[in-house]
């Protein structure tokens, strides 16, 4: 088991947070973990950052979890070439709302993810090629499974917090039902206790787009299948949007080249999903698409359980919600079945419904508009508020 | 230029409309039509149906307007190895919504389509090939010019009515700002003055899924690309549903034979639209699926207007309007612009908003929420209705 040291920022310019380069660290549990299915899988590597540092006793430690597409590169930049920042870079550096100053925050690459950590695109030790689709289903539960490790790893028995919106809501959600004595709270933004139909359907066609692609080869490709990731990623970013949030950034226009009685004209946010769909090709891997849209739709808070109260049974910490008012992927009404469900069996729950036009990216996009509230929560469960 | 007699019913059993054999007939206009583009697409064919007897006074006519993938077939059987009925066949008939004993019903199979109208798969006489994709793009006004030509043979100077849903409602909407004089009112359900661009991106990730199939061959194929169509329809088929209504027709269900943990399994919806898109490999051809979609994206009612208000300018008749409170493709909020904006230049119109959970899809599978309305409307413009 590989394990490396925790003070890992150095500072370069001095200024703040996005001016030092983060080191990307890696940890191996050789014994993995069981998954849902029964599976085992063994070993297991994650690849995490962290920013700030572990005070004595402990309790400052945050852990962000990142969504669907997302990686451990939170914040910051890893070296001089990097162009662009951490994902959620707005709100994790000193003096911001997971202020490091205060706080040790960390962030972990999912399991069936391909950056770094073990997922379809790693080397199965075994035969000593790419798991592809010998990779096992994996769920939301699972990822949280081998993150428990990590965090016992780095000698952390409770986090402060943990955080996450969309896929990472739903993690954070796993860590407060599965987990309860290892959390003091939960910040849970922008998701949903279980997919709906709708919500599955829109990434059933994803896979099937990619499906669809002869050069994906169920599974066994040398280059992401293009045409398929790309048409795939163009439905995904459908959903992340909203239908006011596409009508102010696009409207009805035509992409400047094309005409109206052009057979292969586009309209303006046509060419955006497809811009954006050959872009993401070259960054992330298909069958860990694939995995973690079925991890997604998969998804349920309750799986195991009776009912979503009996799950909720056994959370201990306050819980604070965001949901978004145009978000109709994971839409409000889901959360506040949460939220009702929580408030019925006596639980410290806090919820929050912002108005947005920016749909499900709302809580990536405008991070001010819960900031408040989060840093407001964040002072109460550290016990640092004034009195 | 063909032209079929007008009397075309003949009874078989005798009981209802559903009983009796619909003859399909064709017309064909040599001249053709001057198209939005300014192109000229001659000649053209058109294949139409019609219901009931046209009377001495010829103003007893009333235009269905079919919806993307719809036909000509508004209504009963054309044989008797037909299994399924018209796609209307429950408001066409005697004593029906549509009462075929009053009215004389015409529905004709829009040029674009591939239902024996003019469309990228009829043989271009020029050439002696089918026009694949040098088949102009058409627009729904285009559309609208071609059954004014059907109209006109068929002695009609003015239409009762035109109804229509969806793409057949925008049809109405042109008939009602192009040819105020040739229409005595309108009834127009489940439409957009102008698609969003969500419902847009939506068509346009369809359009993608034909692109992405190399059995599409830039149209130029022999056999329908069958799993982009099909992923295209099911794209489709997700925008005719709602939320509310996969919730209450799938839920979560996992189809019978998949397991939760296996990589292929498939959700009950997942499985729908799978079935679904399939199917309609064999019912639709590809390019045609791309050109209506293209019309569909492409229809603004305010073309070649300085505003809306200016291309309502022209209206005379009064129309009555219907949308469906879970349609999201073309929701509500996009009629009540078009009839605030009628109201305000003090045009006769009428709306109504009706509570459903079907969708998009709701004006074909909730009739009798509409037909008391449409009956009185009916009635009132027909002017015969009791004082």
């Amino acid at each position: 088991m590989q394990f490396q040291p925790l003070l890992h920022l150095f500072e370069v310019k001095g200024f703040f947070m996005s001016e030092m380069y983060i080191v990307e660290q890696s940890i191996t549990f050789e014994s993995g973990v069981r998954l849902d299915s029964g599976r085992i899988l063994a070993p297991i590597t994650l690849v995490y950052e962290t920013y700030g540092k572990l005070n004595a006793l402990k309790n400052n430690a945050i852990l962000v979890e990142h969504a669907w597409t997302g990686d451990a590169h939170l914040a910051g930049k890893r070296n001089e070439s990097e162009t662009k920042l951490g994902w959620w870079d707005a709100i994790v550096g000193p003096g911001r709302l997971l202020d490091t100053d205060h706080y040790f925050v960390i962030c972990a690459n999912v399991i069936g993810s391909c950056f770094g950590s073990t997922g379809p695109a790693s080397i199965n030790p075994k035969t000593g090629k790419r798991f592809n689709l010998t990779f096992p289903v994996v769920t939301i539960r699972d990822m949280v499974r081998a993150q428990k490790l990590l965090i016992e790893s780095l000698g952390i028995e409770r986090l402060l917090t943990v955080m996450g919106g969309s896929m990472g809501g739903m993690q954070a959600l796993e860590w407060a039902t599965q987990y309860p004595d290892s959390i003091s709270s939960a910040i849970i933004l922008a998701t949903t206790p279980r997919p709906s139909p709708q919500a599955i359907s829109l990434n059933a066609v994803a896979r099937w787009a990619i499906f669809n692609d002869p050069t994906w080869r169920k599974g066994e490709y040398k280059h992401n299948p293009k045409d398929g990731l790309a048409l795939a990623r163009g439905i995904g970013h459908i959903t992340f949007l909203s239908d006011e949030s596409m009508n102010a950034k696009f409207g009805r226009r035509f992409s400047a080249r094309d005409g109206k009685f052009d057979f292969f004209g586009q309209f303006e946010v046509e060419r955006y999903l497809n811009y954006n769909g050959y872009n993401f090709v070259d960054r992330f891997d298909a069958n860990s698409f694939l995995y973690l849209a079925k991890a997604l739709d998969l998804y349920d808070v309750a799986w195991g359980y009776e009912s979503m109260a009996e799950a909720f049974n056994n959370v201990t910490a306050p819980l604070q919600f965001f949901a978004f008012s145009s978000d109709w992927l994971y839409p409000p009404y889901q959360t506040e079945e949460m939220v009702t469900c929580l408030t019925e069996t006596g639980k410290s729950v806090e919820y929050h419904l912002i108005t947005s036009a920016y749909g499900h990216d709302a809580f990536l996009l405008e991070h001010e508009t819960f900031t408040p509230m989060v840093q407001k929560f964040l002072a109460q469960v550290s016990g640092t508020e004034n009195a």
